[in-house]
């Protein structure tokens, strides 16, 4: 929750003893410290005007929409321009039962594989947050600067030199192709003058080797 | 791993005897039963053709092109369609240390925030892995069959029927507006059934209430 800056946590019916010893993840102690207890799934939610649920479906015949993941975090995510919404996970081991189901709006499903839909509750909460937070356009890389044409002829032109240096046959690659291969490498920046130094020392050794 | 359909885990110099008494999700045995121990990183990735650690950047200075998971994903789903690809995670404590990361092509970041961007492992994992599997084009809901047109004035009849029996003032609200209100519920075939039915009941106690 923390990682994906979801901070209210609200816990129903909690088994106490368990509750009051957890132990949150490294940096979420906020979320665990400032979590609200309730006595039932109603009054959990009372204030919210979106309640959905999560299921993996199992055996259950659902009485609710069903949604998966994706399009239903679209949904979520446009309703919280405007309302509170509440997304309710069942315990690790039973999930939510017909009665915790019946406070919910719709349902979510994670597409998980048909012969093993039942997940680890932190796993769940994990991928449901990534998803409405996640970025629809996906993200660019960041870019890395190409290294200039004049740069890599430089660069060639050494690794020819060294080439001759070192009596490479001049049968085995003309300069046009060792020029393609090195254009092929699709260099950044950085990379060139390293691969500069490199070459720049090779050939000074070869020239100095008697 | 398992429940997005990911079965070859590899582990780098594993803890012994943590590994050997792991125990594996509900469903997931296959995967800790098949997993494979390699002695170091280049050992474990020798057979791929691309690989991409996964870094939550902390201070450390990349020397990587670093990708946001959404778009780092499509580049692995594109390559996965003919190569051989390895995801690489370092351990829960420490991530995956600069001579790990010398291994990988470029790395992928979890948009986390800023001011928690490390992670628990598994949840990492199924974060990463649900983005590959997940759906681009958000899959539709499953559809609900809507009423009839036929069906809802048929309750609207039934409706109309017990406020009267129940004596209330046509003044409130004119046949016309009740019939709004009604088709502004968007009433599912199953739901308008339902409805009907435990009106057609009201209906009929009313008539047979001296």
């Amino acid at each position: 929750m923390s990682n994906f800056g979801f901070l209210h946590l609200r816990v129903v019916n909690a088994y106490e003893v368990a509750f009051r010893e957890a132990r949150s993840a490294v940096g979420a102690g906020a979320v665990i410290g400032s979590a609200v207890e309730y006595p039932s799934v109603a009054e959990a939610i009372a204030d919210c005007s979106l309640v959905v649920g999560t299921t993996s479906i199992g055996n259950r015949q659902l009485q609710h929409p069903l949604r998966r993941l994706e399009y239903g975090a679209r949904l979520v995510r446009r309703a919280l321009a405007t309302q509170r919404v509440a997304l309710l996970f069942g315990s690790e081991k039973f999930g939510l039962s017909n009665e915790d189901l019946s406070w919910c709006h719709w349902l979510i499903r994670i597409p998980t594989r048909e012969k093993h839909g039942s997940m680890n509750l932190g796993q769940a909460v994990a991928v449901c947050l990534y998803e409405l937070i996640r970025c629809p356009v996906a993200a660019k890389p960041e870019a890395r600067k190409p290294a200039p044409s004049g740069e890599i002829d430089r660069l060639t032109e050494y690794l020819l030199d060294a080439l001759r240096e070192a009596g490479y046959p001049r049968t085995l690659s003309t300069p046009a192709k060792i020029r393609r291969t090195i254009r092929r490498l699709n260099l950044p920046e950085q990379d060139a003058e390293a691969w500069m130094g490199m070459l720049r020392q090779i050939v000074w050794k070869l020239k100095h080797t008697p």
